[in-house]
């Protein structure tokens, strides 16, 4: 394994060695100790001196079940937090393969000219695409690249978005059909690649050396062991594969913490229009695809491929919080004009929770009405067309809250509340407001107890019993995403006791090491301090760790709930 | 003396005895106190937790020279610090004459309606200007209003700026013309006067009790003291009458650290076009005034009348700061241009430093040229409208930067750095990083020593003693703000020895008590100790104390000198 470091200033790609720190370090954990070790923590995100490191998991580039995710770290230009963001896609299985334990980009070149950068098994090389590459979508890009150098590579790239370095622009990383459906979505990754100077990452593993494991035998039966307990979970092996994430609409509207309208409600009207169900439905009547991959080897097959009224490829990895956050938060029961908008983001390349959410709040600010969809969709087609309205909606929420001098505006550390109202799923609640990446469901999903009844019964609407969860999440979740495993998979770990050993079992005998149960816990702590530690450093304080007041103001309905937590009980969730 | 608490959910006045801590404090002592005492530092700035108090200073309403300056403390929107915002006209005079301490506005309409609030000798009341004002530049507010009730009241107002909570949006103060020419410009006050649903503030001192002094005649030897200092200095008795604060246009050039083309050399080949002696020869030829008072009152007379081309009024209270941001900054040497732009501002209703700083930021992100007059008023212009780019330009420097995805962009604490280098003037860069305020040439000019030979003589070029130099400035200038003295005055009081003690005189013969000139130091260490304190609680530590890195790395010409003080030592500045 190694590490490349890519001098943008310079033009100049360098080799190393995994330092004895980092060998066990890989997706996240890695990310994270590289970006706290190497960034000054209070430099510009967008400047030279931020840096943006990419890496597979530990597990990813093996037989794996569903380990193919990538991390990439960077300090986040929307949160000004060090941010991880991890993707599926076809990227962190071919750069294991490539032996690439992490690749760290720095510098900013002074040319303004925008690169690629291929990465084969000969190494690392810069060229310049200014003049073929320059100012186009996702899905041009990717088709241009993959006729070239053909299907099989992987592409990563920017859109307009990121070329603009806003603040909601993600990295597209290519799924197995080679289309820009997955994203390294939220904290404006895309904005730190596009100030590198570097549009797109192709990555080739023809010829790769592939992943050495220690004890084959012991892994091939533990990633049995694995895949059996995915398969053999409702939500893993059931759920998921036939109705997507979008799932989840009917569950949180039913519970009444499906976000409506900018979070006034915890139920919306349409929600049956919307609902996994229904998408399912029109999936299959349209020649679709629903059990997708988003990479290689994923036994729990959440993703889906949207084809249009003609039966054409319209979108994929159409996800609950998209569907949520142009649905039901903005009042919008057009499927197809959600779907529409979620292939725009993919497209420009900006996060579609940040963009859902910063859609809801320009319905508030009175740019267009509520249920507005073709005046959402020209909202976002300016953010590629780099208007100035197009740039305010691209630099996310509370940018857009702050143009329009709105209170009413729904983020912690800058980054968009997604698709779980805190009020009513409180747990998670506790997770966007102590996360060390702004507001993220994903950094401790305690909607599983909450709401999904996965790793115990936590009743949503009170707060006893939910900094433990999200506590113990957050760090279970920052370990499980140094894997290269899906967070899914934590459902489970959560549920079924042969998975947490199997995964243990998996490091070791890929590894030749000998952890216990016990030093994932350990690795998810670590991770968790010193991704604090960066955010320290970088003036946040636990003043920070708290949820716009309107909140802990207003009731949401049908429970007619507050955010009750209180400052003293969020600042409990680092006690450890 | 009382102080009016002013509760805009409710509607409701009422009125409070000052208390004990409060009788010795005004100006910015006071309002500092109150918000620090009152506003939760980590409040939303434009929510209903945030307050706006407005003070006269100690000396204000009497008869010492150039005492009229109104203070106006809030959360600030643009920096999220603690603010105070300072500014001549009128206002001060007349609240201190109807006994008014301080104004504190709490709350905020829950009806979105705006209000006039009039304070008169009985008392306060609110009135629902919705209809008729709204909307309406502070030009044609302030004209209607002195059309009702007479051109002897003083008119605080808001333009559309401050009505959509722009963060540069300023309080205008209505001048002894009674046009908006004076502000509490800086850190977005205005913003907050409209998140309060204010439009307008009128006082009508008719039959006001006026200011009681304890010690007549020795307050009004005192004064003549004092009066007499200010005469005999040569800046504030010969330059500033003669040329106005654009004096400095020449005197900076001279010096290299006259900031041009967004910050890129310290030198500007139209500075002649624009120069404060250049402004004084077309005012006198159009029939203008120079020598003009922006108070009643005031010996200085630094403010102008400026006339168009045809002889008619165009705008007044055009500093140097304007003509520098607008003109140097912004490669722009068309005089008649820049005063336009002064005038948009003022009626507007924004900041002229962060405004210019901001076009020349569009400036570098492409949006215009560098030198476009016509493109730049335009932009200005598009404030008052409501764009979609006037509401990032009207959100100032930092923000701009950000929509634009530049690294180039002068600000710290996110308010703009103003009309000096730091580079080529390093004391003031070291206010500009260390003041509680944001960027702020104000609270500690430390281009007396470095520039004028005003107290001293330091290097500008050099870092030797500039923490000294600023730490003292800030701390006496924090004093000095507390008296309603303008704080030119501070020039007189470091060269002429009988200044402040006339001060201090002035204000034991007015509140018959016994202060010795140590106990104006101890008074603006205090002040800042509080404020540091706000912000400290706001989140704010010491590495929010620095420049843009730009001025570390980029040499300013003609004295290639780089901005070279640590961190360290600017951390030293809070050491008393």
């Amino acid at each position: 394994m190694k590490i490349y470091r890519v001098n943008m200033t310079e033009g100049k790609v360098t080799t190393e060695d995994v330092k004895q720190d980092y060998v066990a370090l890989g997706g996240r954990g890695l990310t994270s100790q590289i970006i706290a070790d190497e960034v000054d923590p209070t430099c510009n995100p967008i400047g030279a001196k931020n840096k943006l490191v990419i890496a597979p998991g530990l597990l990813s580039g093996t037989n794996a079940p569903s380990s193919g995710r990538l991390s990439v770290g960077t300090k986040s230009p929307l949160t000004g937090t060090i941010k991880e963001s991890n993707a599926g896609g076809t990227a962190a299985q071919k750069l294991a393969k490539l032996n690439v334990k992490a690749i760290v980009v720095e510098g900013k070149p002074e040319d303004n000219k925008f690169y690629t950068m291929t990465v084969n098994k000969d190494g690392i090389k810069l060229e310049d695409v200014s003049d073929n590459l320059l100012g186009k979508g996702n899905y041009e890009v990717m088709e241009k690249v993959q006729e070239e150098l053909g299907e099989d590579v992987c592409v990563m790239s920017i859109g307009q978005a990121g070329e603009y370095k806003l603040q909601s622009a993600s990295i597209a990383v290519s799924d197995p059909e080679g289309r820009p459906t997955r994203h390294c979505g939220r904290g404006g990754t895309g904005a730190v690649m596009g100030s590198k100077g570097l549009k797109t990452i192709v990555i080739d593993d023809t010829d790769a050396p592939g992943v050495s494991i220690v004890d084959k035998d012991k892994f091939k039966k533990s990633a049995r062991g694995l895949a059996k307990a995915l398969l053999d979970h409702p939500v893993c092996g059931e759920g998921l594969p036939e109705y997507g994430t979008s799932i989840l609409i009917n569950i949180l509207n039913e519970s009444g913490g499906l976000p409506t309208k900018n979070f006034r409600t915890g139920r919306f009207e349409g929600a049956d229009k919307i609902s996994g169900e229904t998408i399912a439905d029109v999936i299959k009547e349209r020649g679709g695809q629903t059990a997708h991959v988003c990479h290689p080897g994923c036994v729990m097959r959440c993703s889906q491929i949207y084809n249009d009224k003609d039966g054409n490829y319209l979108t994929g990895g159409f996800e609950y919080e998209t569907v949520w956050g142009f649905g039901a938060n903005s009042e919008i029961d057009d499927i197809d004009a959600i779907a529409m908008m979620d292939r725009i983001c993919d497209d420009i390349g900006v996060d579609t929770i940040e963009m859902s959410t910063t859609i809801a709040v320009a319905m508030e600010a009175g740019i267009i009405e509520f249920g507005d969809a073709e005046g959402a969709i020209d909202l976002l087609k300016q953010i590629g067309e780099g208007t100035p309205l197009g740039r305010i909606i691209g630099n996310g929420t509370g940018f857009t809250g702050k143009a329009f001098g709105l209170t009413r505006v729904p983020v912690v550390k800058n980054q968009s509340i997604p698709a779980y109202d805190p009020r009513a799923v409180k747990g998670v609640a506790v997770t966007y407001a102590t996360s060390t990446m702004g507001a993220d469901h994903t950094a401790g999903y305690a909607v599983t107890a909450n709401i999904l009844g996965i790793g115990g019964d936590v009743d949503p609407l009170s707060k006893e019993g939910q900094v433990a969860l999200s506590r113990d999440l957050q760090i279970a979740t920052a370990a499980v995403d140094s894997t290269g495993l899906c967070v899914f998979a934590a459902f489970a770990i959560l549920d079924n006791e042969v998975a947490l050993p199997a995964v243990v079992d998996m490091l070791n005998a890929q590894y030749g090491i000998e952890l216990v149960a016990d030093d994932v816990t350990k690795l998810g702590e670590s991770i968790l301090k010193a991704e604090r530690d960066f955010n320290v450093r970088a003036g946040f304080d636990n003043s920070d760790d708290r949820l716009p007041d309107f909140f802990l103001e207003e009731e949401c309905s049908p429970h007619n709930v507050k955010f009750d937590i209180t400052d003293e009980e969020l600042d409990e969730v680092y006690n450890f």
